[in-house]
């Protein structure tokens, strides 16, 4: 077929993938329209893709003080950094849902400075990004910056983790030269 | 007591621990005569523990024809590049045990282009280090640099994941100013 | 009114504008169907205006051999790395209908290696990107790449003074805090 | 002749370029005994020349709460970040003549931290340099700095628009390799 | 023989060397047990050999207010921003030993921020790693700072002329391909 | 009196100083009509006096195959790159009168890239680059580079080592803030 390649690694057909692993891809498929392709893109490693993927929804499902959202502003304005295209177009797509704003994934993409966001929102990227760029730099005064804007640890483990597992996922993209699906592109606007 | 920290956040009880992750620390002290600091320091978390460790042990633990000396490479030379002093100290002892080699930490710590490694494993290494630090940058070149010394696709997803995985793992680090026991210090030296 | 400031220096008033100033800005409304801001956003310097905007009408609007859409790349590669939210959001969608892509703009922004562009297009970014963040370390034999592309002088020109120009454009952009218009985020998606 | 190569790219005849240019060159040579060749060296693009000129001279020439001199730091302190020889030059002769002071020119080219200027100018160009370096990392918080020192919206227009303005030349330059007239390198010693 | 080359370039044999030279090293041989081999790397060059061994003494030997201990971790934190494994891994054998702590110079080589030190060690080692990287950037705020933990102006040149002086070092040791011997890996700990 | 500081560090009187250092000092200014400030603001510590210059005379008054001002072309570039202002303005008069060019200075410490000097210098003052910025990255290939223009290990050495002792150099000047004297600026043009 002419489509694009969605990477550099071997494609698994669906059907030859492990039940657990298929049944997710199916369902994320029912409930979004189409499988987005990191579900396929990782597959070729099952174990791997099981460990990522929960790792990815302990971060990003669970109780959190930070909103949906907010977690969203962090993955994209790191996958900015680090120029990830999968991970700015796909979670900026998710990011446009979550906050119900459809400028916000390209402002914080480009420039989290410059972005519709509160001051509390500001520091919490500031710091995100200083996970993303600059870990070993980090002292105790970044965060009591965050706790002057009322962030608590289990906050702060958040945003830091969230930083720290896309570092990862970034990586893994870019590596992989993973495609964004075409229906992201448009989702949210 | 007067012990330094091991993290910035807090450290649960192992007796608090759900059992699964209470078995597995258990038997990594017996096995190892204490327990790794990464162990404590990510438990205040169970979901993330567990797919941080089951992550971990599917990339480093796998058939693959890298050796395991080699995959710790990898982790030493990108964590001293990400200023991580946790797995730098934790996985250069893994190093020296792994190669049976007590200097070669060291050297691959501080500059992997001294150390007393083959060509192919300086090639391996400089690209772990492009994963590491600009990732956006990696083109089809690099990958053929690494098909020129005989490393195939799997081999090559092994080498950028491991470096994408330590990415993560650095971060954690530096964000919860993880200690590395005395212990690593000086093993296999 | 309660919408965000377009800048941090003054608007000034359309009627109050001089006459030439104030026609083209009401010709262009008349096309577009709104004011790009970067219109009002220069205004309160009518020379520098002036020399602004011919500039860019005789790089953007002349004979070229390269296209209309080329050169957009052009911008929205350099702005993503000067990290200038006007020139990225507004040129994005200009480049999106010059080229009829919907998605080209975001890719070209986010990182051009992993564009749909043609390998010419590549090294035509590539150099621009090398004029945008290291001109002291232009030698011949960039030159010499774009030659082998069958980029003559006069293209090349084109491709390095578009870079340039851009280089001050998301300056006054970013030394402004220029807001894109809400209308750019949509056009041509 | 022998003489080096004024730029990679063509320079017109001075006879066969439109009155208005050529009027303007002569003019120029009258008064300095010579032409810099950046008049000639942007020659082969009229339009491109015409609005480049404008430009310049609308921040140069206007009326400003920052002296010549002052203005001309700004050229030169941003001009040796970019590592633009025909700008450091040609500009360090024009700060020698406007300051009246032999020796600041390369002091500020060099490091405008040890300077012989006043901490209000110190300020300025921190800020000027900023513009030329990082301009997507300026918050409010720079401008206060400005202010603080008695800067008003003007005077902080002029500075980061000429900051840009050079950012654009210094590329021009650097792209066609242009080189400063001998006489630069000894006027106003 | 087979043992590795400890430098690209010439080692002259001892027995060919300058009287003062070859008496020096025999000292230190008698005092370590073994020829550090810079002491065999520089002496090619004989007076350039007895200019930096007498300037390391001035610094290292002299009675100052810093503790021998504490100017082995200004060596020890540069030399590894430098990524120079003859100083690291001697320089650290030497401040294990000075500090009588074997743990302090991994923390130190690879981020001092997470060492095992006083805030006044920390803010020497800031300052130290300022000269090493961005010298041009020191301001008189960095020496109130210093101040402001007790070091006098004495203090200040040690700790900026060590940093100085293993710019040099590393350099020389990164140039020259240096081998640290294997002794040093194990001293002190 | 009213003459800038030379130094933030003590000046010591003339006439304090131990004889040899006085001698010198007076051999000087015999001979070149002043004192250049380096002299008196090293002064306050002896024994650093005399390594540095023993080391300085060892490296730049030596036969070698490198000329004398391509010893000054390595100090002015690297010196330039530091940021330096004392060693770019008291290296760039000498450096004009040994080339006897009053040109060269100024190109070399802007942009070595578009100086008037030979292929061969070109790749000379490449590799002093590399020394004086990314030391740890040198490679056997950067030396292949070298001997390929003629360069022997000799010359190598000397390239090197100049980087290397300057790199000291600039940073005891920025730690000190030293002064050029304004009769470098003039000389040699």
């Amino acid at each position: 077929m002419g489509d694009p390649a969605i990477s550099r690694f071997p494609i698994p057909d669906l059907n030859a993938l492990p039940e657990d692993i298929k049944e997710r891809i199916l369902a994320v498929q029912e409930k979004s329209g189409f499988i987005p392709n990191v579900f396929l893109a990782l597959a070729h490693r099952p174990d791997e893709w099981r460990a990522f993927f929960a790792h990815h929804d302990a971060l990003m499902e669970r109780d959190s003080s930070l909103t949906k959202a907010e977690r969203e502003m962090i993955v994209v304005a790191t996958s900015g950094a680090n120029g990830c295209p999968y991970c700015v177009v796909a979670h900026g797509a998710i990011l446009r849902i979550r906050a119900k704003n459809p400028l916000l994934a390209d402002q914080v993409a480009i420039n989290h400075r410059k972005a519709d966001i509160t001051p509390r929102q500001r520091v919490m990227l500031d710091f995100a990004l200083k996970v993303c760029r600059n870990s070993d730099e980090i002292v105790e005064e970044d965060l009591d910056a965050l706790r002057a804007e009322g962030f608590d640890d289990d906050a702060i483990w958040d945003i830091g983790a969230i930083a720290a597992f896309f570092a990862q996922s970034n990586r893994l993209a870019n590596l992989s030269s993973m495609r964004p699906n075409d229906e992201f592109y448009t989702l949210g606007r």
